[in-house]
């Protein structure tokens, strides 16, 4: 609550990366002078800006907490504490510390710095993350192990208020409180999840700011107990009563009092001797502590602190301006893009149509339905089990919500899929964006495993399309189409197919022959039908071979008849998805061809993500690595073909 | 808060049926006078009692809120109205009044009346439920489609205190609030889930009745307020001062204020007048109400509410006594109890093993590890998704951890299965009871898809035992195995194996012979081993054919060797599982020789759970029906070699 930081420049001064590559070993933090640290702080966001400006990354949530990393980094002791990072895309200042400022330079590239904390990455890594919530129940784990062990090290965990909208954080919360073990919860409040926070605590937390001042204070509560019954009237009464009266004097801090949290802030959390000065008091507490630290999403760097939501995973930008290179008029749209186009359109003339995201609006595509159709539109916040169960509330009084979450996020919602939704066979539409290798988000973010965890839900329907015109028309298959469906398609932009103005739905399990063949034949699904056919091109051209290609579109129903067929022409089948091996789209096709007696004689090979957990990079450097980019197609087609 | 009950006697009088048969219409609960509605309410408690008795079920909840039922049948509209309940194992009570009064004798029998409500079952079912904590989140989707609409009926959800230990209720609650939706939230606080309620909202709650008198309370609130500084002294002082002192007046109507819901209560949850009361001025809030009222479990009948944890869900009891039929000597021993023991044993000399259930003591058999390891054993409460990440937290510490969840309330922790700990390798083991159909709680409940949800996970080693002896010995295996390991079994007693004193682990990714043959081998899993024996020892006996039958033990790693030998040796093979066909075991095996180049020559049929939610009834029936009992394996084995 001290020495206001001076109005930042556009960018940091460039005073040279001296401190930070002086500094050892992130105990030497303790050290510097508060004038160092205020160096120190404006170098990691030079740095931070530079990279994230050649190479993309989480800019804005990492520039608001330098100035939280270094008050951890001088309170605790980083070889015996245990600091946890909720989300870890906050946490490039915390990487830079603790000897990753040589390699930072790889960030978020193939066999490169990973863009979240990770175990392997280092010892100062005491979780991996990348999906939201997870610090608080992971933190009390580790307070219990050091409880058992008898020691006597702090626990720390570092989580937003976009976070705080999960269950997963209140159950984290809610369970340390019953237990009262010894850790700290540092709320980190920037008012954002990735676009602005929603939800009742939200709109509660920003009290914080609002509390009376101490005259009026005083008013109100003596005007308030004059008017306390005497004794004898009715005690329930007098309840309601006292408790009317005391609701506007209820704070944040009585809130995380509840749950037995000793709670402590609100603290300026860009004044680094301020929240030194905090936790250096929790070290002594036997008992969970919250402290309420205050941010700017951006902070230091004016476009960020300006437009957080653009800069909160950004792209290349022009460090000078923040201004992302022009993009050339006529390039691809992105799948996101198709989608909520598509959406708006159908929703134009279906009344009954809600979309619902879960704190990505922006990412999701959905954004232009909350400008189009605002009384149609939900951002429940990062809580997908909650998206889909509310769905399924609305589906059951005839609504048909579109449900757009990421595929990785999804994940989180799979018993409500389950027994929510398709158990009741309830008319929701669910959008899996980022499907497949996400690139640079790596091993948390990948879109790999939705095939096997959706295609064995029964009464579900569920496509992927072979580009973004198919996904115009799986969109309205899906609102064409009774009970739950599923649409998956990846990250990135389409081949650049003409979009229909006004899609007719697909014939519900029926794929497409795309070329005609006689040696083999490749069934592909979604993001794999281009690169099969540009095999199929290359084998004709190069090895004389004639292979068809068949385009799946549908996981379920499978395009039964349609297989039936092929695999009666042709003995050797390849098939190729962009999703895990184990259970997916392959083993759907076999499992086909055994329950129909037509195994014998065939001969399928399948090629898709192989079973362990695949980094980060660029994502033409991981399909190439996971070999279901039109290489490692061919590859498998010519072993097939025993030309291998 | 008026008109006392009476003391029940052990059973309610036997007044006979006739008040509930003359309901034609629940609409009729509102022209009943206050006489007229407590003896229904001992009606519908001894026809509650009388069913359980003789058939089982979940009677203590379904007695604790029996009068409320009647409150809100009398205050609310149900043909307009909507009424959620959440679990629905307390509703019972609702269906003798929703028409289902002359089939409730069926409930829970296959084809008869559910045990949870159901949409296909009454127009007066307006959710479907058998998992936690989905009431509110439902509610809300219906409020919003009623404000699309334009209707003005209302929307209440019922849900338990034990509910709200779960982060799905929060995300409803924090989301409704958000949204200022009408709608009544009904918190039924009984202060247990199964067992006693845990977490620091729990003891939060708890606070209600200790509220201060009005006597003390102004007489320490005019103490604090001349504690109060004078103007001039620092805010952030005086703000946390005024909060310590606040924070003792704190009651739970604020906290639900926090999530700015209006909050009315507590109310007795037995006085059926207070209630309607307290409903009736809630339909005129135009904005979410939370109605706290307080029950008893198991209320109305003596040994319920005396022992509310065993009559939660009960099997047959006697009900004059309220005791179980006596267990004639040397049964069986159920898989739950064998686990525990097992589980208890190596912790004994394994100091590292800690115990976490979620809201299940009982039910996964820990309880014995609570009483022997009290200091290991975590119960989180109802939240799957934090007791994995908890767990995972403890694992990065040197710890392993045994999270022992029903296979079917697993599937709400699927993401932090694979983000939290097998992405990250860590060494917690997934006990996973009720795998398979699980009989009479149906669809919601029968543990089917874990092997499609968990297979495809990196990194993770499964198994599934044939029988007891060999869950002891994958008890020692999972603990002897690095990393992430799962174990699935089936509800009920075991075989009657002997269970090995100290079981050795068994040898990785091996299955075993158990019987050689000549026309066909049999790969079973888990509890079809001994199914597949017997329908081999038929076949022999019947048809003079040699089947052999092969206990694969994993599901991953496959025992990849000897599954290939097999192929090898017989061309016509048959796997049998007890989880959903898509995705499952049969598909690995298919998944294995499709790799291996060894599908060509081979007919593979599966036996497993066929694509659709299997309903109620008892466990062998609903096996009968699936076709995964003797019958229905010797069935395929017959048509696998031809005989069909």
């Amino acid at each position: 609550m001290t020495a206001k930081p001076a109005p930042q420049p556009m960018l940091p001064p460039p005073d040279g990366k001296a401190l930070l590559a002086s500094l050892i070993h992130p105990g030497e933090v303790a050290r510097l002078s508060p004038q160092e640290l205020a160096a120190l702080a404006a170098e990691l966001r030079r740095v931070i800006i530079e990279q994230c400006s050649a190479g993309g990354g989480h800019l804005a949530p990492s520039l608001g907490v330098v100035d939280l990393t270094l008050a951890l980094f001088k309170t605790f002791d980083l070889d015996q504490d245990r600091l946890i990072w909720d989300v870890g895309h906050q946490a490039y200042a915390h990487k830079l510390l603790t000897g990753r400022a040589e390699r930072f330079h790889t960030l978020r590239g193939l066999g490169g710095v990973s863009g979240f904390p990770r175990l392997s990455e280092s010892p100062y890594d005491h979780f991996g993350v990348g999906h939201a919530s997870t610090s608080i129940s992971a933190a009390l784990g580790m307070a219990l192990a050091r409880d058992l062990s008898g020691g006597t090290h702090e626990v720390v965990a570092v989580i937003g208020d976009g976070s705080m909208t999960s269950g997963l954080a209140y159950e984290g919360l809610n369970q340390a409180g019953g237990m009262g073990s010894k850790m700290v919860v540092v709320l980190n409040d920037n008012e954002m999840s990735i676009s602005k926070n929603v939800g009742a605590l939200s709109n509660f937390l920003s009290r914080k700011l609002s509390r009376p001042a101490p005259q009026r204070f005083k008013r109100e509560f003596e005007s308030w107990l004059a008017g306390i019954p005497r004794i004898g009237k009715d005690l329930a009464m007098f309840a309601r009563r006292s408790e009317d009266s005391l609701k506007s004097f209820f704070t944040p801090g009585m809130l995380f009092e509840a749950f037995r949290f000793t709670y402590v802030g609100p603290v300026d959390g860009h004044d680094i001797a301020a929240m030194s000065e905090v936790f250096e008091q929790t070290k002594g507490m036997d008992k969970p502590v919250l402290v309420h630290v205050l941010t700017k999403k951006g902070k230091g760097y004016d476009p960020a602190e300006t437009n957080p939501t653009f800069f909160h995973g950004v792209g290349r930008f022009e460090p000078e301006t923040g201004l992302a290179p022009p993009v050339l008029g006529g390039g691809p749209k992105s799948y996101t893009e198709v989608f909520g186009e598509s959406l708006c359109r159908l929703a134009d003339t279906n009344p009954k149509i809600v979309a619902i995201t879960a704190a990505m609006p922006e990412g999701t595509g959905t954004d232009c339905f909350r400008v189009r159709h605002p009384e149609r539109f939900v951002d429940v916040g990062i809580c997908e089990p909650h998206a889909v169960t509310f769905a399924a509330g609305l589906a059951t009084r005839g609504y048909t919500p579109a449900v757009a979450i990421y595929s990785t996020f999804l994940q989180r919602s799979y018993d409500q899929v389950v027994h929510d939704v398709c158990l009741q066979g309830l008319s929701v539409k669910f959008f899996l964006d980022r499907a497949g290798l996400v690139g640079e988000d790596g091993a948390t973010h990948h879109g790999v495993f939705d095939i096997a965890y959706l295609r064995h839900v029964p009464g579900l329907t569920f496509m992927a399309p072979k580009d973004e015109a198919e996904l115009a028309q799986m969109v309205a298959t899906a609102f064409a189409t009774p009970g739950p469906v599923a649409v998956r398609y990846p990250r990135g932009v389409g081949v650049g197919a003409d979009i229909p103005a006004a899609p007719d739905p697909l014939p519900l399990g029926q794929g497409e022959l795309l070329r005609d063949g006689t040696d083999a034949v490749i069934v592909a699904l979604g993001s794999r039908v281009y690169p099969a056919l540009e095999c199929a091109q290359e084998l004709e051209a190069v090895h004389g071979l004639s292979v068809a290609v068949f385009n799946a579109r549908f996981i379920k129903p499978l395009p039964e008849a349609q297989l039936l067929e092929l695999a009666g022409r042709f003995p050797r089948m390849l098939t190729a998805e962009e999703g895990c091996l184990a259970g997916g789209f392959g083993a759907a096709v076999l499992e086909l061809f055994a329950d129909r007696g037509a195994l014998s004689g065939l001969t399928v090979r399948r090629v898709g993500i192989p079973d362990l957990f695949i980094e980060h990079g660029k994502a033409k450097e991981l399909r190439a690595l996971a070999g279901v980019d039109t290489a490692g197609i061919k590859k498998a087609a010519l072993e097939l073909m025993g030309r291998g």
